[in-house]
Protein backbone atom coordinates (compact mmCIF):
# COMPACT_ATOMS: atom_id res chain seq x y z
CA UNK A 1 0.00 0.00 0.00
CA UNK A 2 1.67 3.55 -1.02
CA UNK A 3 2.01 6.02 1.59
CA UNK A 4 -0.84 7.99 0.22
CA UNK A 5 -3.11 4.89 0.37
CA UNK A 6 -2.00 4.28 4.03
CA UNK A 7 -2.62 8.16 4.43
CA UNK A 8 -5.76 8.23 3.02
CA UNK A 9 -7.47 4.99 4.70
CA UNK A 10 -6.43 6.91 7.87
CA UNK A 11 -8.43 9.90 7.30
CA UNK A 12 -11.20 8.51 6.41
CA UNK A 13 -11.63 6.57 9.10
CA UNK A 14 -11.56 9.76 11.21
CA UNK A 15 -13.26 11.68 9.16
CA UNK A 16 -16.10 9.33 9.03
CA UNK A 17 -15.81 9.27 12.64
CA UNK A 18 -16.19 13.09 12.60
CA UNK A 19 -19.31 13.04 10.65
CA UNK A 20 -20.79 10.12 12.55
CA UNK A 21 -20.64 12.48 15.68
CA UNK A 22 -21.51 15.71 13.51
CA UNK A 23 -25.10 14.50 12.38
CA UNK A 24 -27.28 14.06 15.02
CA UNK A 25 -28.84 10.42 15.35
CA UNK A 26 -32.79 10.12 14.24
CA UNK A 27 -35.05 11.35 16.81
CA UNK A 28 -38.96 10.10 16.71
CA UNK A 29 -39.99 12.83 15.05
CA UNK A 30 -37.76 14.00 12.46
CA UNK A 31 -36.00 10.55 11.61
CA UNK A 32 -36.02 10.43 8.33
CA UNK A 33 -34.28 13.78 7.36
CA UNK A 34 -31.41 12.81 10.10
CA UNK A 35 -31.12 9.44 8.30
CA UNK A 36 -31.23 10.91 4.89
CA UNK A 37 -28.40 13.10 5.90
CA UNK A 38 -25.91 10.15 7.55
CA UNK A 39 -27.21 7.82 4.76
CA UNK A 40 -25.25 10.29 2.02
CA UNK A 41 -22.87 11.52 3.98
CA UNK A 42 -21.42 8.64 6.02
CA UNK A 43 -21.73 6.46 2.60
CA UNK A 44 -17.88 6.26 2.19
CA UNK A 45 -15.78 7.67 -0.24
CA UNK A 46 -12.27 8.70 -0.50
CA UNK A 47 -12.75 11.82 1.30
CA UNK A 48 -10.37 13.62 -0.62
CA UNK A 49 -11.52 17.31 0.85
CA UNK A 50 -11.19 16.19 4.28
CA UNK A 51 -7.96 15.14 3.59
CA UNK A 52 -6.77 18.05 1.60
CA UNK A 53 -7.97 20.19 4.49
CA UNK A 54 -6.08 18.12 7.61
CA UNK A 55 -3.05 18.07 5.21
CA UNK A 56 -2.91 21.85 4.31
CA UNK A 57 -3.66 22.69 7.88
CA UNK A 58 -0.80 19.89 8.74
CA UNK A 59 2.19 22.02 6.47
CA UNK A 60 1.86 24.89 9.60
CA UNK A 61 1.29 22.05 11.93
CA UNK A 62 -1.75 23.27 12.83
CA UNK A 63 -3.76 20.80 15.65
CA UNK A 64 -5.97 18.43 14.32
CA UNK A 65 -8.58 19.13 16.28
CA UNK A 66 -8.66 22.78 15.43
CA UNK A 67 -9.15 21.60 11.40
CA UNK A 68 -11.30 18.49 11.51
CA UNK A 69 -14.47 20.90 11.47
CA UNK A 70 -13.79 22.28 8.28
CA UNK A 71 -12.73 18.63 7.01
CA UNK A 72 -16.24 17.44 8.33
CA UNK A 73 -17.79 20.74 6.67
CA UNK A 74 -16.63 20.46 3.57
CA UNK A 75 -17.76 17.09 3.27
CA UNK A 76 -21.17 18.06 4.00
CA UNK A 77 -21.16 20.79 1.41
CA UNK A 78 -19.71 18.23 -0.73
CA UNK A 79 -22.10 15.61 -0.23
CA UNK A 80 -25.18 17.60 -0.15
CA UNK A 81 -24.42 19.09 -3.73
CA UNK A 82 -24.34 15.36 -4.73
CA UNK A 83 -27.35 15.36 -3.22
CA UNK A 84 -29.18 17.76 -4.86
CA UNK A 85 -27.33 17.56 -7.72
CA UNK A 86 -28.49 13.79 -8.35
CA UNK A 87 -32.40 15.47 -8.21
CA UNK A 88 -34.69 14.38 -11.04
CA UNK A 89 -35.11 18.11 -11.79
CA UNK A 90 -30.96 18.16 -11.95
CA UNK A 91 -28.80 15.65 -12.95
CA UNK A 92 -31.83 12.58 -12.21
CA UNK A 93 -29.18 9.78 -11.20
CA UNK A 94 -30.29 6.59 -9.45
CA UNK A 95 -27.03 5.71 -8.12
CA UNK A 96 -23.95 7.03 -6.33
CA UNK A 97 -21.04 5.59 -4.84
CA UNK A 98 -22.68 2.53 -5.52
CA UNK A 99 -25.70 2.83 -3.04
CA UNK A 100 -29.31 4.38 -4.44
CA UNK A 101 -29.34 8.11 -4.45
CA UNK A 102 -30.78 9.69 -1.77
CA UNK A 103 -34.21 10.70 -3.41
CA UNK A 104 -34.31 7.16 -4.17
CA UNK A 105 -33.64 5.80 -1.15
CA UNK A 106 -35.93 8.44 0.63
CA UNK A 107 -38.00 10.36 -1.27
CA UNK A 108 -37.42 13.62 -3.17
CA UNK A 109 -38.47 15.72 -0.70
CA UNK A 110 -36.77 14.33 2.42
CA UNK A 111 -33.42 14.67 -0.30
CA UNK A 112 -34.03 18.60 -0.99
CA UNK A 113 -33.89 18.63 3.13
CA UNK A 114 -31.31 16.77 4.06
CA UNK A 115 -29.17 18.68 1.86
CA UNK A 116 -30.17 21.89 3.13
CA UNK A 117 -29.70 20.55 6.25
CA UNK A 118 -26.02 19.03 5.31
CA UNK A 119 -25.49 22.70 3.93
CA UNK A 120 -26.57 24.74 7.23
CA UNK A 121 -24.82 22.01 9.67
CA UNK A 122 -21.21 22.96 7.62
CA UNK A 123 -21.55 26.19 8.82
CA UNK A 124 -22.67 25.77 12.53
CA UNK A 125 -19.63 23.07 12.72
CA UNK A 126 -16.94 25.63 10.69
CA UNK A 127 -18.52 28.57 13.49
CA UNK A 128 -18.01 27.04 16.82
CA UNK A 129 -16.17 27.66 19.89
CA UNK A 130 -15.31 23.72 20.30
CA UNK A 131 -13.29 24.35 16.79
CA UNK A 132 -10.81 27.03 16.63
CA UNK A 133 -10.03 29.46 19.53
CA UNK A 134 -9.98 32.42 17.54
CA UNK A 135 -13.31 33.67 16.64
CA UNK A 136 -11.49 35.72 14.12
CA UNK A 137 -10.53 32.23 12.43
CA UNK A 138 -13.66 30.69 12.52
CA UNK A 139 -15.11 33.84 10.64
CA UNK A 140 -13.15 33.69 8.03
CA UNK A 141 -13.77 30.23 7.32
CA UNK A 142 -17.24 30.66 6.99
CA UNK A 143 -16.65 33.32 4.93
CA UNK A 144 -14.59 31.02 2.78
CA UNK A 145 -16.33 28.62 2.69
CA UNK A 146 -19.73 30.60 1.54
CA UNK A 147 -17.69 32.37 -0.92
CA UNK A 148 -16.70 28.78 -2.76
CA UNK A 149 -20.01 26.58 -2.14
CA UNK A 150 -22.34 29.69 -3.18
CA UNK A 151 -23.69 31.34 -6.59
CA UNK A 152 -19.99 32.60 -7.39
CA UNK A 153 -18.48 29.41 -6.96
CA UNK A 154 -20.22 25.82 -7.08
CA UNK A 155 -23.84 26.52 -7.42
CA UNK A 156 -22.83 29.00 -9.69
CA UNK A 157 -20.25 25.83 -11.78
CA UNK A 158 -23.55 23.89 -11.79
CA UNK A 159 -26.05 26.88 -13.11
CA UNK A 160 -23.74 27.16 -15.84
CA UNK A 161 -23.39 23.21 -16.74
CA UNK A 162 -27.56 23.07 -16.76
CA UNK A 163 -27.14 26.15 -18.67
CA UNK A 164 -24.79 24.58 -21.21
CA UNK A 165 -26.92 21.45 -21.23
CA UNK A 166 -30.18 23.07 -23.19
CA UNK A 167 -27.99 25.34 -25.25
CA UNK A 168 -27.47 24.80 -29.16
CA UNK A 169 -23.68 25.76 -29.12
CA UNK A 170 -21.08 24.03 -27.40
CA UNK A 171 -19.29 25.87 -24.51
CA UNK A 172 -15.05 26.12 -25.66
CA UNK A 173 -12.26 25.45 -23.68
CA UNK A 174 -12.53 28.57 -21.66
CA UNK A 175 -15.99 28.34 -20.60
CA UNK A 176 -15.65 24.85 -19.24
CA UNK A 177 -12.76 25.60 -17.43
CA UNK A 178 -14.88 28.09 -16.13
CA UNK A 179 -17.32 26.10 -15.30
CA UNK A 180 -15.59 23.68 -13.56
CA UNK A 181 -13.58 26.16 -11.51
CA UNK A 182 -16.98 27.06 -10.07
CA UNK A 183 -18.51 23.21 -10.01
CA UNK A 184 -15.77 21.46 -8.97
CA UNK A 185 -12.71 24.03 -8.14
CA UNK A 186 -14.29 25.84 -5.58
CA UNK A 187 -14.40 23.27 -2.94
CA UNK A 188 -10.82 22.01 -3.97
CA UNK A 189 -9.80 26.08 -2.96
CA UNK A 190 -11.60 25.97 -0.10
CA UNK A 191 -10.00 23.11 1.54
CA UNK A 192 -6.71 24.14 0.62
CA UNK A 193 -7.07 27.51 1.83
CA UNK A 194 -8.40 26.36 5.23
CA UNK A 195 -5.09 25.17 6.42
CA UNK A 196 -3.54 28.72 5.76
CA UNK A 197 -6.49 30.34 7.42
CA UNK A 198 -6.36 28.03 10.55
CA UNK A 199 -2.56 28.37 10.71
CA UNK A 200 -3.35 32.49 10.56
CA UNK A 201 -1.15 32.64 7.27
CA UNK A 202 -1.39 34.55 4.34
CA UNK A 203 1.20 36.04 1.58
CA UNK A 204 3.32 33.89 -0.49
CA UNK A 205 2.44 30.58 1.55
CA UNK A 206 -1.60 31.25 0.78
CA UNK A 207 -0.95 31.82 -2.30
CA UNK A 208 1.27 28.78 -2.97
CA UNK A 209 -1.88 26.40 -1.88
CA UNK A 210 -3.79 28.80 -3.83
CA UNK A 211 -2.58 27.70 -6.82
CA UNK A 212 -2.22 23.98 -6.14
CA UNK A 213 -5.63 23.77 -5.25
CA UNK A 214 -6.08 25.59 -8.80
CA UNK A 215 -3.98 22.86 -11.24
CA UNK A 216 -5.50 19.67 -8.91
CA UNK A 217 -8.77 20.85 -9.38
CA UNK A 218 -8.96 21.11 -13.07
CA UNK A 219 -6.76 17.98 -13.08
CA UNK A 220 -9.34 15.88 -10.81
CA UNK A 221 -12.28 17.44 -13.58
CA UNK A 222 -10.09 16.62 -16.47
CA UNK A 223 -9.07 13.27 -15.13
CA UNK A 224 -13.02 12.53 -14.34
CA UNK A 225 -14.30 13.29 -18.16
CA UNK A 226 -11.25 10.57 -18.79
CA UNK A 227 -13.00 8.19 -16.54
CA UNK A 228 -16.15 8.87 -17.95
CA UNK A 229 -15.43 7.66 -21.29
CA UNK A 230 -12.73 4.93 -20.23
CA UNK A 231 -13.91 4.06 -17.03
CA UNK A 232 -16.51 0.86 -15.98
CA UNK A 233 -19.43 1.05 -13.79
CA UNK A 234 -18.24 -1.14 -11.13
CA UNK A 235 -14.97 1.13 -10.11
CA UNK A 236 -17.10 4.43 -10.61
CA UNK A 237 -20.27 2.84 -8.49
CA UNK A 238 -22.65 5.42 -10.89
CA UNK A 239 -23.46 5.54 -14.32
CA UNK A 240 -20.90 6.38 -16.64
CA UNK A 241 -21.02 7.50 -20.48
CA UNK A 242 -23.47 10.26 -19.03
CA UNK A 243 -21.79 13.20 -20.19
CA UNK A 244 -21.12 12.08 -23.62
CA UNK A 245 -24.77 11.07 -23.77
CA UNK A 246 -26.34 14.15 -22.75
CA UNK A 247 -24.14 16.20 -24.84
CA UNK A 248 -22.16 18.02 -22.19
CA UNK A 249 -19.17 19.56 -23.54
CA UNK A 250 -16.26 17.65 -21.59
CA UNK A 251 -12.55 17.97 -21.80
CA UNK A 252 -11.98 14.95 -23.37
CA UNK A 253 -13.74 16.71 -26.77
CA UNK A 254 -12.20 19.60 -26.29
CA UNK A 255 -8.40 17.95 -26.43
CA UNK A 256 -8.90 14.95 -27.59
CA UNK A 257 -7.76 11.60 -25.40
CA UNK A 258 -4.12 12.01 -25.39
CA UNK A 259 -4.49 16.07 -25.03
CA UNK A 260 -6.76 15.62 -21.75
CA UNK A 261 -4.40 13.26 -20.40
CA UNK A 262 -1.28 15.42 -21.37
CA UNK A 263 -2.94 18.03 -19.61
CA UNK A 264 -3.99 16.36 -16.60
CA UNK A 265 -0.14 15.63 -16.26
CA UNK A 266 0.66 18.78 -16.72
CA UNK A 267 -1.26 20.30 -14.07
CA UNK A 268 -0.34 17.81 -11.76
CA UNK A 269 3.09 18.70 -12.31
CA UNK A 270 2.65 22.09 -12.17
CA UNK A 271 1.17 21.51 -8.93
CA UNK A 272 4.06 19.45 -7.56
CA UNK A 273 6.05 22.26 -8.28
CA UNK A 274 4.11 24.84 -6.49
CA UNK A 275 4.62 23.34 -3.03
CA UNK A 276 8.20 23.32 -3.30
CA UNK A 277 8.61 25.78 -0.12
CA UNK A 278 7.05 23.86 1.62
CA UNK A 279 9.83 21.37 1.60
CA UNK A 280 9.10 17.54 2.13
CA UNK A 281 6.38 18.35 4.87
CA UNK A 282 3.96 18.42 1.57
CA UNK A 283 4.95 14.88 0.49
CA UNK A 284 1.44 13.85 0.99
CA UNK A 285 -0.19 16.62 -1.06
CA UNK A 286 2.51 16.02 -3.89
CA UNK A 287 0.89 12.48 -3.66
CA UNK A 288 -2.48 13.44 -4.25
CA UNK A 289 -1.58 15.14 -7.35
CA UNK A 290 -0.33 12.32 -8.93
CA UNK A 291 -3.13 10.41 -7.63
CA UNK A 292 -5.87 12.90 -8.77
CA UNK A 293 -5.12 11.68 -12.40
CA UNK A 294 -4.60 8.34 -11.31
CA UNK A 295 -7.62 7.09 -9.70
CA UNK A 296 -10.06 4.62 -11.43
CA UNK A 297 -12.48 6.08 -9.70
CA UNK B 1 -50.67 55.31 9.21
CA UNK B 2 -50.44 53.37 12.56
CA UNK B 3 -46.68 53.74 14.33
CA UNK B 4 -46.36 50.44 13.87
CA UNK B 5 -47.15 50.38 10.05
CA UNK B 6 -44.79 53.41 9.27
CA UNK B 7 -41.66 52.15 10.91
CA UNK B 8 -42.50 48.58 9.07
CA UNK B 9 -42.64 50.17 5.39
CA UNK B 10 -39.74 52.17 6.53
CA UNK B 11 -37.93 49.66 7.31
CA UNK B 12 -39.14 47.17 4.04
CA UNK B 13 -37.80 50.23 2.19
CA UNK B 14 -34.16 49.71 3.11
CA UNK B 15 -34.14 46.46 3.52
CA UNK B 16 -34.80 45.63 0.14
CA UNK B 17 -32.05 47.99 -0.82
CA UNK B 18 -29.84 46.21 1.58
CA UNK B 19 -31.22 43.00 0.36
CA UNK B 20 -30.43 44.86 -3.61
CA UNK B 21 -26.90 45.35 -2.71
CA UNK B 22 -26.04 42.21 -1.09
CA UNK B 23 -27.49 40.07 -4.22
CA UNK B 24 -25.02 39.74 -7.17
CA UNK B 25 -26.50 41.13 -10.29
CA UNK B 26 -27.06 38.52 -13.01
CA UNK B 27 -24.02 37.79 -15.31
CA UNK B 28 -23.89 36.15 -18.61
CA UNK B 29 -22.97 33.13 -17.45
CA UNK B 30 -25.00 32.44 -14.51
CA UNK B 31 -28.00 35.15 -15.30
CA UNK B 32 -30.69 32.89 -14.35
CA UNK B 33 -29.45 31.97 -10.82
CA UNK B 34 -29.13 35.69 -9.81
CA UNK B 35 -32.68 36.33 -11.49
CA UNK B 36 -34.12 33.39 -9.96
CA UNK B 37 -32.63 34.81 -6.29
CA UNK B 38 -33.95 38.31 -6.96
CA UNK B 39 -36.85 37.63 -8.22
CA UNK B 40 -38.16 35.72 -5.37
CA UNK B 41 -35.95 37.28 -2.37
CA UNK B 42 -37.02 41.14 -3.53
CA UNK B 43 -40.78 40.06 -4.50
CA UNK B 44 -41.45 42.48 -1.43
CA UNK B 45 -43.48 40.90 2.17
CA UNK B 46 -43.37 42.33 5.28
CA UNK B 47 -40.03 41.84 5.82
CA UNK B 48 -41.16 40.91 9.38
CA UNK B 49 -38.59 39.17 10.78
CA UNK B 50 -35.81 41.65 9.36
CA UNK B 51 -38.39 44.34 10.97
CA UNK B 52 -37.57 42.47 14.24
CA UNK B 53 -33.54 42.18 14.03
CA UNK B 54 -33.57 46.02 13.31
CA UNK B 55 -35.44 46.76 16.32
CA UNK B 56 -34.42 44.41 19.12
CA UNK B 57 -31.05 45.55 17.99
CA UNK B 58 -32.70 49.03 18.44
CA UNK B 59 -33.34 47.81 22.42
CA UNK B 60 -29.42 48.27 22.85
CA UNK B 61 -28.69 51.33 20.79
CA UNK B 62 -26.68 49.02 18.11
CA UNK B 63 -25.86 51.09 15.00
CA UNK B 64 -27.91 50.25 12.15
CA UNK B 65 -24.71 49.36 10.04
CA UNK B 66 -24.12 46.20 12.18
CA UNK B 67 -27.36 44.64 11.94
CA UNK B 68 -28.45 45.06 8.90
CA UNK B 69 -26.53 42.12 7.46
CA UNK B 70 -28.24 40.21 10.28
CA UNK B 71 -31.71 41.74 9.21
CA UNK B 72 -30.92 40.89 5.34
CA UNK B 73 -29.28 37.20 5.89
CA UNK B 74 -32.57 35.84 8.28
CA UNK B 75 -34.90 37.58 5.25
CA UNK B 76 -32.77 35.33 2.18
CA UNK B 77 -32.65 32.15 4.54
CA UNK B 78 -36.67 33.15 5.10
CA UNK B 79 -37.37 33.53 1.13
CA UNK B 80 -34.90 30.30 0.64
CA UNK B 81 -37.50 27.93 2.68
CA UNK B 82 -40.34 29.19 1.08
CA UNK B 83 -38.51 28.39 -3.06
CA UNK B 84 -38.21 25.18 -1.37
CA UNK B 85 -41.23 24.44 0.23
CA UNK B 86 -43.10 25.41 -2.79
CA UNK B 87 -41.36 22.89 -4.94
CA UNK B 88 -43.74 20.29 -6.55
CA UNK B 89 -41.90 17.72 -4.46
CA UNK B 90 -42.94 19.54 -1.52
CA UNK B 91 -46.42 21.46 -1.32
CA UNK B 92 -45.99 22.14 -5.01
CA UNK B 93 -47.16 26.07 -5.03
CA UNK B 94 -48.05 27.98 -8.01
CA UNK B 95 -48.18 31.45 -6.29
CA UNK B 96 -46.51 32.82 -3.64
CA UNK B 97 -47.23 36.83 -2.36
CA UNK B 98 -49.29 37.00 -5.28
CA UNK B 99 -46.71 35.87 -8.46
CA UNK B 100 -45.85 32.79 -9.90
CA UNK B 101 -43.77 30.61 -7.00
CA UNK B 102 -39.75 30.59 -8.23
CA UNK B 103 -39.86 27.24 -9.96
CA UNK B 104 -42.86 27.86 -12.25
CA UNK B 105 -41.17 31.32 -13.34
CA UNK B 106 -37.98 29.87 -13.80
CA UNK B 107 -37.73 26.06 -13.62
CA UNK B 108 -37.33 23.11 -10.68
CA UNK B 109 -33.67 22.95 -11.01
CA UNK B 110 -32.93 26.95 -11.09
CA UNK B 111 -35.41 27.10 -7.99
CA UNK B 112 -33.29 24.18 -6.19
CA UNK B 113 -30.21 25.59 -6.71
CA UNK B 114 -31.43 30.10 -6.14
CA UNK B 115 -32.49 28.25 -2.37
CA UNK B 116 -29.28 27.03 -2.24
CA UNK B 117 -27.44 29.83 -2.87
CA UNK B 118 -29.92 32.02 -0.82
CA UNK B 119 -28.79 30.18 2.52
CA UNK B 120 -24.85 30.30 1.69
CA UNK B 121 -25.51 34.06 0.85
CA UNK B 122 -26.98 34.66 4.69
CA UNK B 123 -23.66 32.94 5.80
CA UNK B 124 -21.28 34.94 4.13
CA UNK B 125 -22.99 38.21 5.18
CA UNK B 126 -23.22 37.74 8.88
CA UNK B 127 -19.54 36.73 8.50
CA UNK B 128 -18.36 39.34 6.76
CA UNK B 129 -16.00 41.77 8.50
CA UNK B 130 -18.16 44.71 6.77
CA UNK B 131 -20.51 43.95 9.59
CA UNK B 132 -19.99 43.87 12.91
CA UNK B 133 -16.42 44.68 14.15
CA UNK B 134 -15.81 41.93 16.49
CA UNK B 135 -15.15 38.76 15.04
CA UNK B 136 -17.00 36.63 17.98
CA UNK B 137 -20.30 38.30 17.44
CA UNK B 138 -20.37 37.64 13.73
CA UNK B 139 -19.15 34.14 14.83
CA UNK B 140 -22.03 33.48 17.59
CA UNK B 141 -24.69 34.85 14.96
CA UNK B 142 -23.55 32.19 12.39
CA UNK B 143 -24.18 29.82 14.90
CA UNK B 144 -27.15 31.02 16.10
CA UNK B 145 -28.87 31.65 12.25
CA UNK B 146 -27.48 27.50 11.55
CA UNK B 147 -29.20 26.38 14.40
CA UNK B 148 -32.52 28.45 13.54
CA UNK B 149 -32.45 27.25 10.09
CA UNK B 150 -31.00 23.53 10.17
CA UNK B 151 -32.61 19.99 11.03
CA UNK B 152 -33.39 20.27 14.57
CA UNK B 153 -35.18 24.06 13.75
CA UNK B 154 -37.08 24.81 10.81
CA UNK B 155 -35.82 22.17 8.41
CA UNK B 156 -36.66 19.71 11.74
CA UNK B 157 -40.05 21.49 11.65
CA UNK B 158 -40.97 21.18 7.35
CA UNK B 159 -39.70 17.26 7.86
CA UNK B 160 -42.44 17.02 10.54
CA UNK B 161 -45.20 18.96 8.77
CA UNK B 162 -44.31 16.34 5.42
CA UNK B 163 -44.31 13.55 7.90
CA UNK B 164 -47.51 14.73 9.49
CA UNK B 165 -49.28 14.67 5.55
CA UNK B 166 -49.05 11.32 5.18
CA UNK B 167 -49.38 9.65 8.30
CA UNK B 168 -52.61 8.15 9.35
CA UNK B 169 -52.90 9.70 12.99
CA UNK B 170 -53.89 13.70 13.50
CA UNK B 171 -51.18 15.55 15.49
CA UNK B 172 -52.03 16.77 19.14
CA UNK B 173 -51.74 19.90 20.28
CA UNK B 174 -48.34 19.16 22.13
CA UNK B 175 -46.99 18.29 18.67
CA UNK B 176 -48.72 20.85 16.32
CA UNK B 177 -46.99 23.14 18.76
CA UNK B 178 -43.57 21.49 18.58
CA UNK B 179 -43.65 21.66 14.93
CA UNK B 180 -44.37 25.46 14.30
CA UNK B 181 -42.04 26.04 16.89
CA UNK B 182 -39.36 24.55 14.24
CA UNK B 183 -41.02 25.65 11.36
CA UNK B 184 -41.87 29.06 11.96
CA UNK B 185 -40.69 29.77 15.43
CA UNK B 186 -36.70 29.38 14.70
CA UNK B 187 -36.52 31.98 12.68
CA UNK B 188 -38.81 34.26 14.86
CA UNK B 189 -36.08 33.26 17.34
CA UNK B 190 -32.71 34.24 15.29
CA UNK B 191 -34.48 37.48 14.28
CA UNK B 192 -34.96 38.56 18.28
CA UNK B 193 -31.97 36.98 19.61
CA UNK B 194 -29.56 38.65 17.13
CA UNK B 195 -30.10 42.13 18.94
CA UNK B 196 -28.75 40.58 22.06
CA UNK B 197 -25.63 39.14 19.92
CA UNK B 198 -25.38 42.29 18.02
CA UNK B 199 -24.90 43.91 21.24
CA UNK B 200 -23.43 41.22 23.25
CA UNK B 201 -25.71 41.09 25.56
CA UNK B 202 -26.98 38.05 27.45
CA UNK B 203 -28.44 37.21 30.77
CA UNK B 204 -32.22 38.36 31.60
CA UNK B 205 -32.50 40.86 28.73
CA UNK B 206 -31.61 37.94 26.66
CA UNK B 207 -34.04 35.78 28.03
CA UNK B 208 -36.91 38.62 27.79
CA UNK B 209 -36.10 38.89 23.62
CA UNK B 210 -36.01 34.82 24.07
CA UNK B 211 -39.81 34.26 25.37
CA UNK B 212 -40.88 37.30 23.28
CA UNK B 213 -39.79 35.54 20.12
CA UNK B 214 -41.66 32.24 21.51
CA UNK B 215 -44.70 33.85 21.91
CA UNK B 216 -44.86 35.98 18.92
CA UNK B 217 -43.70 33.25 16.67
CA UNK B 218 -46.63 30.65 17.76
CA UNK B 219 -48.98 33.65 17.99
CA UNK B 220 -48.13 34.47 13.80
CA UNK B 221 -48.73 30.46 13.41
CA UNK B 222 -52.04 30.63 14.64
CA UNK B 223 -52.93 33.69 13.10
CA UNK B 224 -51.98 31.72 9.75
CA UNK B 225 -54.35 28.96 10.45
CA UNK B 226 -56.95 31.45 11.02
CA UNK B 227 -56.35 33.22 8.12
CA UNK B 228 -55.76 30.11 6.06
CA UNK B 229 -59.73 29.47 7.10
CA UNK B 230 -60.95 32.79 7.24
CA UNK B 231 -58.56 34.98 5.04
CA UNK B 232 -59.20 35.60 0.92
CA UNK B 233 -57.04 34.43 -1.63
CA UNK B 234 -57.03 38.41 -2.91
CA UNK B 235 -55.32 39.66 0.74
CA UNK B 236 -52.94 36.95 0.97
CA UNK B 237 -51.69 36.47 -2.33
CA UNK B 238 -51.53 32.63 -2.29
CA UNK B 239 -54.49 29.69 -2.34
CA UNK B 240 -56.19 29.49 1.01
CA UNK B 241 -58.01 26.79 2.62
CA UNK B 242 -55.20 24.52 1.23
CA UNK B 243 -54.06 22.99 5.10
CA UNK B 244 -57.78 22.11 5.32
CA UNK B 245 -57.69 19.60 2.26
CA UNK B 246 -54.28 18.60 2.78
CA UNK B 247 -55.82 17.26 6.35
CA UNK B 248 -52.96 19.08 8.08
CA UNK B 249 -53.86 19.58 12.00
CA UNK B 250 -54.06 23.38 12.43
CA UNK B 251 -54.44 25.20 15.66
CA UNK B 252 -58.18 25.86 14.66
CA UNK B 253 -59.17 22.07 14.21
CA UNK B 254 -57.24 21.41 18.01
CA UNK B 255 -58.91 24.68 19.40
CA UNK B 256 -61.71 25.22 17.66
CA UNK B 257 -62.18 29.46 16.29
CA UNK B 258 -63.18 31.17 19.60
CA UNK B 259 -59.95 28.85 21.29
CA UNK B 260 -57.18 29.56 18.42
CA UNK B 261 -58.56 33.76 18.17
CA UNK B 262 -58.24 33.23 22.74
CA UNK B 263 -54.62 31.52 22.48
CA UNK B 264 -53.33 34.05 19.82
CA UNK B 265 -54.65 37.17 21.96
CA UNK B 266 -53.32 35.69 25.20
CA UNK B 267 -49.78 34.88 23.45
CA UNK B 268 -49.77 38.42 22.25
CA UNK B 269 -50.75 39.71 25.48
CA UNK B 270 -47.93 37.18 26.94
CA UNK B 271 -45.34 38.71 24.22
CA UNK B 272 -46.04 42.66 25.53
CA UNK B 273 -45.87 42.03 29.03
CA UNK B 274 -42.26 40.05 28.68
CA UNK B 275 -40.84 43.42 27.09
CA UNK B 276 -41.28 45.13 30.10
CA UNK B 277 -37.92 45.59 31.16
CA UNK B 278 -37.14 47.62 28.27
CA UNK B 279 -39.51 50.13 29.01
CA UNK B 280 -40.67 52.66 26.07
CA UNK B 281 -37.72 51.56 23.93
CA UNK B 282 -39.82 48.23 23.06
CA UNK B 283 -43.05 50.00 22.16
CA UNK B 284 -42.35 49.03 18.43
CA UNK B 285 -42.11 45.38 19.27
CA UNK B 286 -45.10 45.50 21.64
CA UNK B 287 -46.93 47.04 18.71
CA UNK B 288 -45.61 43.29 16.30
CA UNK B 289 -46.86 41.46 18.85
CA UNK B 290 -50.60 42.74 18.47
CA UNK B 291 -50.33 43.48 14.55
CA UNK B 292 -49.23 39.74 14.13
CA UNK B 293 -52.66 38.43 15.24
CA UNK B 294 -54.31 41.01 13.80
CA UNK B 295 -53.40 41.05 10.43
CA UNK B 296 -55.05 40.33 7.01
CA UNK B 297 -52.13 38.79 5.45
Amino acid sequence: MSRLTKAMRATAIEVQAALDTYIPRSKASDRRLFEAMRYSTLAGGKRLRPFLVLNSAALFSVPADWAMPSAAAIEMVHTYSLVHDDLPAMDDDDFRRGKLTCHKQFDEATAILAGDSLLTLAFEIISAPSGHPEAEVRAELVQALAAAAGGLGMVGGQVMDLAAETSDSALDLEAVTRLQAGKTGALFRFSCAAGAILAQRSGAEREALRAYSDHIGLAFQIADDLLDVEGSEADMGKAVGKDADAGKATFVDLLGLEGARARATQLADEAVAVLEPFGNKADLLRDVAHFIIERRN
